[in-house]
């Protein structure tokens, strides 16, 4: 270990960089902005053959987004590449003259772009609660500074709205129907409309995101890899028992199969989440879990509460055991709040909310599994109303420098089902203060859901920011790091370096941590050759 | 980083003092001991103009307790600033010259005493179980060599007397009423002195802590960010408790308001601590957790089996709830030893007997609650069995070189919460074994108490030393290092330093161990400066 | 701590080497292989006085193992260095001609064999999922070349041969018994027959163990000391229990005496593995946890069912709390995947379906201590087949690079138990669905025991491997480095030596990773002070 070292001090500095960043590393960035700064100003206008890709920005064909399609992409510059011809521009006008080296390099390009970063690379890139900033030091696969296709920016967390929409109309039925609540004489009107227009949000968000799934399966892969994103795949789901829970009609009317049909995937996706926190690796859950895996949970219970009304108490059954389980698992995590667990924000964030509604939707379930609002539903319930509190305690931090996005929305269902729960609990113990709970409860989601609603719609239409470049599903595979300063001093001061530095580059962020990463710490190493005899 | 770090090297040596500790900073000590030395063998009869404070060991007026005072102190400080002249002797001569520098530095020392530490502070600052003896590197604000107003030395851990005493009157009161016990023909008696002589202690200890809220809020606000400390606020309103279960007529003639005045604090202090762990930072529970935050968890049970005993089943069920679910994240978190959990001891200490406190408290309540000691409540139950056998297992370990302190107190209720649960899970399951096994725990705790009351008396008026300076509340927010030995033998050798510099400031002990606080490891350096030709 | 530094460059090469391994360490390897080659070559013929040992290589007595011997060795050796004379030849010629220093030494070696190396010792020594097989760094105290005596070679784990067919007995007399599988019509033979071969092997199994608990004792305390060979000690007790549950003929008729005399040796090991994972130290649960610790808790499961069908319930229920508590625990560090619970494999291994042991067993447990199949038992029970699911779908991974070893055997008796709970369960449920289950799992069962015993026979009479060495209890206390390749480098280099040589010697493997393990990076400095002019 020692020979390595020594040498590298007596080797000239530019070796120091190359051994750092391999010279076809620097040619990675084709697609960064260093490079593609210039292309940007001057389109090229020859590279518009096909028009396979949806985009919205310019009528042409844009080459950048290639590899983010599901065919085209790729074939065409297959294609391309086989009629010969440099097509991308070298950035490096060195590099540029050998030709074999540069078509190396575009290849490693294709290649890096199209596998999909690890986990570790999503945590390292990305920082915020729900992973959704790219970090300073980091530099995308997809330009920065102009608006992507629209499917490129159409997340998976657009599902959130049809979970809220459709929770809704869930509480209204709910409303409508607890003895609790027969007071309020709610009309079957509003959820007959709630729930019609639910349906139709869920029609159409479904269809943009199988047009995503059509054309650009590279970033749907991204985002079902993406450590916080990947939760969001529970939502069609969930949104889809909710509208089943909130049909305008008995839900024994519906036929078992429906049921079956929708937790089928949640079953699949159980097992494939569950499956990784055990096998451990770089999807360990205490290294991914965050309030949003909450989502990869509460599906089990929603399913079960539809099931057990649906007369399925086995399989509701099944599907509570499961969900109480990893819950269980979840919620000690969450609340040890493991060093290892980065992306957990300090101060109070939606994201948050999503506490409540596991055990508020447990404690319903097991209310319809058990046949009566017991001690083990009443326990549920009371933990989701301690949590409820802790929350709104500490609500005075709300709003402080946090973003909307469209993954608000899966935030407010959780609210809704803590007073569809409340709703039930009042009809199993009916008193005033209950009554009145139940009320407020319904009353205060309704209302954050009419203001999440708001600023939406103030989003989509007049900010018309709803839907920014999804950054967190381009990152590089590998960091990319900002050599030029480095490179620069070391070149000038190169007259006069009789010293030698080595300085090490320590990667991006918090990568270093966990000790599967953990390079060893490399000493600072500083000795003066020789002075003259 | 690699120019700084030679630029330093070449630095005359006080620059490298400098850098790791600012001018400044150096002249914090000014309420340390180096600098108390003087002026404790040369008390300044000038400063005596107020008597505010109570002050035990001198009449006068003592400035330097001043800082943990409400008002008085730094009132004054800030009057005798503004009417001018440095009072506080300068322990560098040199500084003292620069009056606007002195007063500069002396503002600092200000702010620096009254901001409370970080927890991360009290973790590095401090060891011992319960984090109540300073480390060795460290130097408190207040003089160590003195003994402190006895305000100031009167921890919150003095409600565990309260505890203790208060748990034997309910002890009595139970193996008075129990069937299962009747055959011991316990008197009234017992039950009415016990509770009369606890009553009036909660009084006393009562009014002396409110005493030092009055009087030293510093002080107080100190404890209550001291991490192990704080759970000990829990400790007057489960005293309460106690002694609103153990009141010599039927718990029945209690008035629910006085239920729901107990529980409000505790529900308060549940939002504020449990909301502390979920929130992160400095205060998550993977962090903080010791066997002391049982104290944090169990009065939700204590809470609980009195309301259920009140025919507050709701109420009481709720607290249930919320104690439960902490109380498996805490367990769960106190079994796996994480790490990141440093203070816990190796040996057996007193604080490990609060493991038997929450299920054999939970039991009770759960028996009250759901009207049967069903096959909940018996888990409960046996598990507190099992923890309690698995102490005495280890009790070989007890006594070795274990302080008494009056933390103590809060240590023995678990015994006498066994004993008391064990005389109901007799009533329910009688048979000679169990009854006997009530017999023997009853015993066992109040032998206890009565050793440890014994303990108590005699360090309270024998050796006079129950209450030592409390240290743990005085530590200093920012490390404060003792360059003196590096600092002289850097100067000393300055005159031939042309070889080496190692400089490795390696902070306050274990506080480098989380990844936020990790400095990067500190690289030896070594150069060659100069070969003579 | 700068100053020994200092001194430490200054001074020459080899006294570097000298400080990083004292002189006596460098003797220690009077039992490794560096030395031992010389003696396989030549075997001492003076040495065989004593014929205590047995050994099967050889029919000469070979005094390497007897650092492992209960009394002849130790003994023996004490004997023959009373006589005089150093019968163990010096590696390093040098150190033969002072006397005093080699028997020095030689006291330290003893030293160093007898006592057991601690947790993290095993783990920096050990890897793999069983942590079976030696790093590559690492040299063992017994000699690797050759085979050892067989009750050397003979672990614990063999008593998974008995878990294994025992469990087997019980499904058959399960499916015999069970009006779910009345159907199948079983017959009692099978049970008869299985029951009586798993007696004999039981009683086979245990003689040879004994034999080594005589003979080996220092093995035998090695394996306990094994973080994860230490679980197999309960396997035993297990063993009988299933033998006691599968007796053919009606469990009631077993005497009360046999239940607890087949309990007291768990509750004694459950007191003392929990006790370990509560007090922390090396022995802490987020360090030890493995799917093997599973088998510490399974047992009080296994007790309860069979106590709870003897009639002794309140007994079963004890052990049923103990097991559920430290099961949660045990679940929530397993699931959580630590970063320091290291040895956990990535891939699918046989160990991983002892997830499915704990619930399955509990699910039964808990249905005949409450009397019913009930939600409780169902709940387990989904649990159990949820995970048995979550393992099967990725069994594709399966047999990738898994070596067999006798542990295989426990972990086939996890799928045996989910046959079991799974007919019980049909008994409940009964539809054609859960009898097909019931079938199904039973079949699934029968054919990986049928599978494991036919790879055990071919590997212990074709192959004639099954015990292999059992390295993992020959670890040395103290890694010994393998410093001859830097010493070699260092001394050849040293003419022209002038500049700088820093070496980093990382310790061994992981051991520098949990806190309490972790040794500052000890840079090893070498510098030359001065070259001539």
């Amino acid at each position: 270990m020692a020979a390595p070292e020594s040498d590298r001090l007596r080797s000239p500095p530019y070796s120091i960089l190359t051994s750092v960043a391999p010279a076809n590393e620097a040619k990675l960035d084709a697609h960064g902005p260093d490079a593609s700064e210039p292309r940007t100003t001057h389109p090229q206008p020859t590279l518009t053959q096909g028009t396979l890709a949806r985009s919205d920005s310019t009528g042409e064909r844009d080459r950048r987004f290639d590899q983010f399609k599901t065919l085209g992409g790729r074939l065409e510059r297959q294609l391309s590449s086989i009629r010969g011809g440099s097509q991308h521009p070298h950035p490096d006008p060195a590099a540029a003259g050998d030709d074999e080296a540069s078509r190396d390099s575009e290849a490693e390009t294709d290649d890096d772009s199209c596998k999909v970063p690890t986990a570790d690379r999503y945590f390292a890139a990305l920082e915020g609660p729900e992973l959704e900033t790219l970090r300073a030091t980091e530099v995308p696969v997809l330009p920065e500074d102009e608006t992507w296709p629209f499917l490129l920016r159409f997340p998976i967390s657009a599902f959130g709205m049809c979970m809220g929409v459709s929770s809704q109309a869930t509480l209204y039925k709910t409303l409508e129907l607890e003895p609790s609540t027969a007071f309020l004489r709610v009309s079957p009107g509003v959820n007959y409309v709630l729930w019609w227009v639910s349906a139709a949000l869920m029609a159409l968000v479904s269809f943009i995101y199988l047009l995503k799934v059509v054309f650009y399966f590279e970033a749907v892969r991204r985002e079902f890899h993406h450590p916080i994103r990947v939760n969001f795949f529970f939502a069609p789901w969930i949104a889809c028992l909710f509208l089943a829970k909130g049909l305008p009609e008995p839900v024994m009317s519906l036929h078992h199969a429906v049921w079956y049909q929708l937790m089928a995937p949640i079953l699949f996706l159980d097992l494939k989440m569950y499956g990784q926190w055990m096998s451990g690796g770089e999807w360990r859950l205490s290294r991914v879990a965050s309030p949003t895996t909450h989502l990869a949970v509460v599906g089990n219970f929603v399913g079960a509460q539809l099931g057990a009304r649906m007369g399925l108490r086995e399989p509701a059954l099944f599907f509570f055991a499961v969900g109480t389980v990893h819950y269980v698992v979840l919620f000690v995590t969450l609340y040890q709040r493991l060093p290892t667990n980065v992306p957990l924000p300090r101060d109070l964030h939606p994201v948050f909310f999503l506490f409540v509604a596991t055990p508020s939707v447990a404690s319903v379930a097991w209310a319809r599994i058990s046949g009566e609002f017991g001690l083990g539903a009443r326990v549920a319930y009371y933990v989701a109303l301690f949590l409820y509190a802790s929350l709104v305690a500490r609500v005075s931090f709300f709003f402080r420098g946090v973003r909307f996005s469209l993954a608000w929305w899966a935030y407010t269902f959780p609210v809704t089902s803590a007073a569809i729960a409340t709703a039930v609990y009042a009809s199993a113990m009916t008193s005033a203060l209950t009554q009145a709970l139940a009320v407020g409860l319904s009353a205060v989601a309704s209302v954050t859901v009419a203001g999440v609603l708001a600023t939406t719609v103030y989003r989509a239409f007049v900010r018309r920011d709803l839907f920014p470049n999804d950054v967190s599903i381009a990152i590089r595979r590998r960091p990319k790091a900002k050599f030029g300063k480095i490179l620069k001093r070391i070149r000038t001061s190169s007259a006069d370096l009789k010293e030698l530095v080595v300085s090490r580059h320590s990667g991006a962020g918090s990568a270093s941590e966990t000790s599967s990463v953990s390079e060893p710490p490399t000493p600072m190493v500083y000795g003066r050759a020789r002075a003259e005899p």
